[in-house]
């Protein structure tokens, strides 16, 4: 049961993750982020940041990942919105 | 310690629920969604009715409460990108 969990625990953090790319590509297609909240995107960035140092003194290294890739798909969202914020 | 971390935990929830409060007012305050994934803020909303869920059964009222409010302020960034959709 506990390998169930632990599977689906790790699967949530891929789906979190990859669910930033969706809105990278759109600000890609409609080379703008106009409407895209810099501050909402840098802030969950902020919350995957201190869960990545979170799982390392944890050494639960499902946690560490898992808020690694979120950081990295979401920083690349923070980052396309800094980039195209007055386009 | 338990209280604690108890307490951390839940606080994470308030910030993360209170993160998409900025979008909404963005979209809001540019009346368009243009750059907006839905995908993006429709899966988080799945996710977090999931996580409502899954604290139902679990009995555990911070999971579930926690997810709740993310689903509330999320639910609301997606409403208005479909409003705001092709504005």
């Amino acid at each position: 049961m506990k390998e169930i969990v632990t599977f689906f625990f790790g699967l949530g953090f891929v789906i979190n993750a990859s669910l930033f790319v969706p809105q990278a590509l759109r600000i890609l297609k409609t080379k703008s982020a106009k409407n895209v909240s810099l501050i909402t995107f840098s802030g969950f960035n902020l919350i995957q940041f201190d869960g990545v140092l979170y799982g390392y003194y944890q050494n639960d290294w499902i946690l560490m990942y898992g808020n690694l890739i979120s950081f990295i798909t979401c920083g690349t969202v923070t980052l396309l919105a800094i980039y195209y914020r007055n386009r």
